[in-house]
């Protein structure tokens, strides 16, 4: 049997830049345009050239080299002609492959928000398409509130439809705008559409209100859509989009689709996917999900417990999918029951090979167990383990001491009057024998003490440049103020673009801090020596 | 027509708890249960009784009112009666209403895993059901990899489920272990079920694999299923399980759902969900998911764009439901009259009454709205909202006054050569116009302070001589150094039993801890005021 292509509609740069908080620059755009090439997807929607001047410039140029350069804009305004409308104009002047007009479906919208009449706003939509497709491009018109107007008027939302078909539309996209219809009603409605318009010219556009972006699109394509909307890990308004990160491993992994369809990603191009949710995430500057589908962090991993060593004997049986297919990788939680599979597993994702009768290992082992009982949680600590491990194997060189350090915080009325806070930390650091003195202040104790470690560590300055602190969190185990107090540290590096977590564990919040900043800068220059 | 009774099963504190880096106290734990019976769950499972020592302890007492406290376990060892294997009789006798117990549901799992017999299997899953029916207690069966099982050998996997409905058990729950099946093989799974097990005595639980955890849910509902198994926020072993807090408002408000079922929550807890969806993400010390269906803070927030203004027309026609109901708000239009109405339910529930026309109620709106603007996260310090509510209304007095204090964390090496970390705080209190000062020593800095403050407050030393300090959490928030820090501390009057939760907010963590402690002083005062 043949399959039949499904297309990728990917609007992460129009739809998704509407998410709260998101304001993408031309270089931005360009960058996230090269990701989605990586990742294969049919048609790139770039923005809406004239409505801003980035989208403006960023439609000057042709930006695609595989998939369909895509211009969102407006239907022609009633009451002139499509040539006389300058909105309408400027998307089809740009260096755009295709077109996609968003145009009412709801009768109630087309009184409200238009206020013309429902036969105008056909005439709208036929002639926005006639003249995208006089322009010497593909039309697309994205049917908005198209569910929710069918509920209301089902002929009206057909009428919308069947004209842009007719007028040579090469998609009809149902917009699911407000996000709250339900797979079967998508199911039912799409159907019922297809009276008008042949699936193989329908599109589906769906957000996450209910957590269905995703199941709905599939439903559609049950029921016969042939193009999917969506943008990258889910950006989009509000809940956002359809997340074709999501999407793609399920097309092309699950059988009851990729027994039936091809999509324009290949096997090679999926192994991808992961790296390419990631390197968007970057781009945002935001920490992926850790529990997101397919390529989340823990989206294969196991805790220690009733299944772990299962997973060991046979993954398949607990695996739903292999994680390479996606990029991905197996995670068997280094934790209080780690044997000495689990630790070798973990060992070799970081990048050690180590013998498996390496008498180390079972001091390695031990080490861990007797760390992860005194607090640390080496699972979300990768640097820390990494650098436990490395020592234990008698690779990670002394780079520098810090035997003491001060940190004082002062609350007082200073000289003006006002009540303040100052923390000032000194701290003594040793390196080939020298002492180094360094004092700082900071907005805190954690701050000051950090700024006062960086601030001169001789031949290693160069090394750390790039260093900052993203993230801090921390924790008291065991609860109670004589308990034990467990920091985490995310790190970044500006020049590498490296992110890792360090950790430390201490009845006094301070020393704890100190540990994961010093795990910090010893992970920053072992990944130097490395490089 | 009577609508049918759909059981809400939560699972949060057990398959919760396998989720990557989550590690719950029982004190958490107690705090969580309090959570989802506010919420209206029917069963609350709170972990496995006797694989830890956490678990037991949580289950040597009743820790429900109003939802049956569940004991998970696994069924009865082969090659050994039920009264004679230890780790069932532990589930039996602890304090729950009823147990769950995981079966092998896939026989090539009763081979690799169990190493017995496919019919011993049955035997296993027979007697358990019979033991718990005999100890008193509901008995569920959870059948582990039923819908991979089913399509590897669907008559074993359909004689398991009917072997734990003949022998009594109340609910056969159908797992998806892995995740990875989706929406309609679900459906025609579960059709084929009900040949032996009748809907009303099905279970589903679900995991989010391919993004489809909510929508297998409700397709196992459609198919006959009367029992949903999920977690708060979605937490659970790798992509997490069904989402209970996207699922409530679906169940409560789409038509699909609401028009032929009824499930335990009220539309009173509905308006509750966002806020308890939001304290669990502050004990689990993480930032809510903006995008969460329903109760993200960009849930019902839109862009200054092409819907900003039809929005306020008209929101119902931009708005799948009314944020209102799930405890949510529009973002777009700040209604006063909305955020006064949430208000005076928040003050409501702390015993606060006042009249909707008071003018301070302004004042305190406008006082919360800016202080949430700056970090403070109220829902989750209920004592730290009374007080400044109680401020605003002109209620509580001036105990005492920090005006100083000066905090120092050294490390060094001591007399004998060991290297030790020593923090000491200096306060002065002035109560009454009288200046005290007290120092104290502390594992850490917080604790230092902590100390120093309780030192000596004079007259009232005696009300707060039970004050503990059991949890102390902090969050940075924005990210960096540069960011502000909030902390969050319980505390616990040994005396009265009252705990209660404080908040402080500032670029530096020993203000913020400052700021915390001494609102929870004032807290323990003001209630023994009151009493």
């Amino acid at each position: 049997m043949t399959k039949e292509r499904l297309y990728l509609f990917d609007t992460t740069l129009r739809d998704g830049a509407q998410t709260s908080g998101i304001d993408f620059s031309v270089n931005e755009k360009i960058v996230i345009t090269e990701l989605l090439e990586r990742l294969g997807v049919d048609y790139i929607e770039g923005g809406y050239p004239g409505a801003n001047p980035g989208d403006t410039e960023f439609f000057g140029e042709k930006r695609t080299k595989q998939a369909l350069f895509t211009a969102f804009g407006m239907t022609k305004r009633v009451g002139r002609s499509a040539s006389n409308d300058p909105g309408l104009q400027q998307v089809l002047a740009s260096r755009s492959d295709a077109c996609c007009f968003v145009a009412k479906a709801w009768d109630y919208h087309v009184e409200i928000a238009l206020g013309c009449t429902n036969e105008e706003n056909l005439d709208s939509i036929h002639d926005t398409v006639s003249a995208t497709i006089a322009a010497g491009k593909e039309a697309l018109i994205d049917c908005e509130h198209f569910f929710d107007g069918f509920k209301a008027n089902p002929d009206y939302a057909l009428d919308c439809a069947r004209t842009a078909y007719q007028a040579g539309a090469r998609w009809v996209v149902l917009c699911d705008t407000n996000g709250g219809t339900l797979p079967d009603e998508i199911y039912h409605i799409v159907t019922r559409v297809q009276e008008v318009v042949p699936g193989a010219h329908l599109g589906i556009h769906t957000h996450d209100d209910t957590g269905h972006a995703v199941a709905n699109s599939l439903a559609a394509v049950d029921a016969g859509v042939r193009q999917i909307q969506g943008t990258l890990n889910g950006l989009g308004e509000r809940c956002g989009n359809a997340n074709l990160i999501t999407l793609i491993p399920t097309l092309k992994l699950k059988n009851a689709f990729s027994s039936r369809f091809e999509i324009g990603v290949s096997e090679e191009q999926l192994k991808d996917v992961t790296s390419i949710s990631h390197a968007f995430d970057e781009i945002l500057n935001r920490s992926p999900d850790r529990q997101a589908p397919y390529v989340g962090e823990t989206a294969f991993a196991t805790k220690a417990g009733i299944h772990a060593s299962a997973i060991l004997k046979d993954p398949k049986t607990y695996e739903h999918v292999a994680p390479e297919v996606v990029g991905n990788q197996r995670r068997v939680l280094v934790s209080d029951q780690a044997g000495k599979s689990n630790l070798m597993g973990e060992l070799a994702r970081v990048g050690i090979e180590v013998d498996k009768s390496d008498p180390n290992l079972d001091r390695l082992l031990a080490l861990v167990k007797e760390r992860e009982a005194e607090g640390y949680a080496y699972e979300a600590a990768d640097a820390s383990f990494e650098l436990l491990a490395r020592r234990e194997l008698g690779e990670v060189p002394r780079y520098f001491d810090v035997n003491s350090f001060k940190v004082m915080v002062e609350r007082r009325f200073n000289a003006i009057g006002d009540l303040i806070t100052v923390s000032e930390a000194v701290v003594k650091v040793d390196i080939d024998g020298e002492t180094r003195m360094s004092v700082a202040e900071g907005n805190g104790p954690v701050n000051a003490l950090d700024m006062a470690l960086r601030k001169d560590l001789g031949k290693y300055q160069t090394a750390i440049e790039g260093l900052e602190l993203i993230d801090y969190k921390v924790r008291i185990l065991n609860g109670g103020t004589g308990a034990v107090t467990r920091v985490l540290i995310e790190s970044h590096d500006t020049k590498t673009q490296r992110r890792w977590f360090t950790i430390g564990v201490s009845p006094n919040i301070v020393d704890a801090s100190f540990q994961a900043l010093v795990d910090s800068i010893t992970f920053a220059l072992l990944k130097a020596d490395l490089a």
